[in-house]
């Protein structure tokens, strides 16, 4: 696709009920309730119900709701073989998009397994995928995948170490999954709808969400932004450096966004998470130097900090190391994808776009022994 | 979606010189070559180059190709400890999708490894795959992968039944490879190129595409054909037939196309091959079955036959168990979705549409005790 038809940028390719930037594009909502009344009042297992059933549970069916999740933690014998031959050296992403590819195989969609009760499952198991293999190959252990938490940013906490389990982290975390559940028609949520177009599984729709999420310039970004950040030891020496990295005409991770086009409603609220963890942690540099880089882009680029960013140091505080940063994306827009699968299956149409053809005009065939 | 701005039909989201069904949408080309021609003239390894690599071999060149396809057949221990986890159940998309995602993470993009070598190793191994899952599975037996065979269509053969290898045979399997081999932007085309727009890797980008070729609505058309097929003993039971189905508005697969309104030019092609296969082995009733389904979609629907209907039973005379229809039309297409994939990457920009947002208006946060 060419710069300027590609992208489909600012183009309408459809409707959805799920979520919106609303009129002026400055807001988030998830069915009509604010990103800022979900993050600070709701935790992420309500806002998974809100978008994959329709509307926030009320106590009773929160309670069953957790409990399910709970029930749904441990892993397939398979699933397990399989996360001990996938190498040490792999992309986490690459290591959820085989185990949830082979879950589908396990455990598929029939008409007795329906497409809610496989996103459950996904959003249940998938931070026990991580976990067990990262375990397995980091230190040789086979961990016990199921876990008492009845929280999904406890559960994964739970299973990273359990010495370091905490409450303030716990509900870092849970925020951060709030805020990275679902953002309309982004570029994984697209791909797991044109897979849906073709009445394929609910799996292979994830499949593709979770490979599309993988590259830099979509949930790569909050690792890139980490990266980043720790390129500096101070602010200063972080503001020369993006200088120099912005004549260089680098690109800098985790500022500006394809639909926000003025500031990234999510990112003031990592961002007093990002903060208060600092200063739990003792932490002396990486905040600073994040707010530099910060004020270094707005004066510079005129760009503003996208939720990406934040999350980066956010997650780095909680102990988290960076190569699970996107797997996180994954473990919150399970819910988002799975909404979006559904609405898509309700009034399907194949996505089949066409091409403007810039090759070749027809030209003769060449026998293969006349060819130079 | 809804079905007025969704589907993307008629589009044009963006520039391709790989295929088109020109100007009047009557023919399709391979980089300006006629698809007449190559299935006449050339072979699906000189058409997997030309899509790949830009132009057509040469005889040296085709040489070295078959040469390096023939040193990829075989399977890594780890693909086939996988295999042999997958139930014999799986629908053998699952299994494709499943062990290329899994060859990812043992032989993954880099540096030194890009993404032509990785095109050449998927399209060599993929049949390889797929035939160790379904003789283990079946037999008990664990096969060799590798072949002698050099060509994409022997190598199949050789595997799926090596008593049963016959050249006409051989020959109408790699006609098909090549008449599926690319389309434009297809629904899985679109998805590979989708993911590819995030900057994530080649593995990501063919496990979307097989992902969404599952789907009827796409590549599992032919299965569905023959199924369609073997309905009936006789002519005059699928004429009735199909006329009820008609009549009850049920879907017939293998008829139409989104992108052609008048015929598929590669229906004919296949259509020759599929009576020729039936004069070989007998057939009494399945070919002229067929005839009799495309004259009733022809007289009532005004419907031609697509490249899937006719496909079916050539695969079936050539011995194909139906459930590998669509993994036939995988082995052809990763050399589209390849070509699709290094083109995207030349000129990238990510790929995120806009939505209309057809949901709840902004409402206030009910805390949780307060919900009905």
């Amino acid at each position: 696709m060419n710069k300027k038809t590609g992208g489909l940028a600012g183009l309408v390719v459809g409707d959805t009920a799920i979520s919106t930037v609303g009129i002026e594009g400055l807001d988030l909502t998830y069915r009509g309730y604010s990103i800022h009344d979900l993050a600070e009042q709701s935790t992420f297992e309500e806002v998974a119900y809100l978008l994959i059933y329709g509307e926030l549970p009320n106590r009773s069916e929160l309670q069953a709701y957790q409990e399910k999740l709970m029930m749904l933690h441990e892993l397939p014998d398979e699933i397990q073989t399989l996360l001990e031959i996938i190498p040490v050296t792999t992309h986490p992403m690459d290591v959820l998009r085989t185990a949830c590819s082979l879950l589908g195989t396990l455990e598929p969609e029939s008409a007795h397994y329906s497409q809610q009760e496989i996103a459950d499952r996904l959003i249940a198991s998938v931070p026990s995928m991580l976990l067990y293999w990262y375990h397995f190959h980091r230190d040789g252990k086979r961990i016990q995948t199921g876990s008492n938490q009845p929280t999904i940013a406890g559960h994964f906490l739970q299973l990273l170490n359990p010495e370091k389990m905490d409450e303030t982290f716990r509900r870092a975390i849970d925020i951060s999954l709030i805020l990275y559940a679902e953002h309309e028609f982004n570029a994984s949520t697209f791909a797991a709808r044109v897979t849906t177009s073709t009445e394929s599984d609910f799996y292979s729709a994830i499949v593709s969400g979770i490979g599309t999420l993988r590259g830099p310039l979509h949930g790569g970004a909050n690792e890139a932004a980490m990266d980043l950040i720790q390129l500096f030891k101070t602010p200063e020496e972080a503001e020369k450096g993006i200088h120099e990295m912005l004549n260089k005409k680098m690109k800098i991770m985790g500022f500006g966004h394809r639909v926000y086009k003025i500031s990234d409603p999510r990112s003031d609220i990592i961002k007093t998470w990002s903060k208060k963890l600092s200063e739990k942690t003792n932490d002396k540099s990486l905040f600073k130097i994040s707010e530099k880089i910060e004020n270094v882009m707005r004066s510079e680029k005129k760009l503003f900090p996208n939720l990406d960013f934040y999350s980066a140091t956010t997650y780095h505080f909680c102990g988290i190391p960076t190569a699970m940063f996107t797997p996180l994306f994954v473990m919150a827009r399970l819910s988002g994808w799975s909404s979006h699968i559904i609405e898509q299956r309700k009034d399907n149409r194949l996505i089949r776009p066409d091409a403007n053809y810039v090759g070749p005009a027809p030209r003769p065939y060449v026998p293969l022994d006349l060819r130079d």
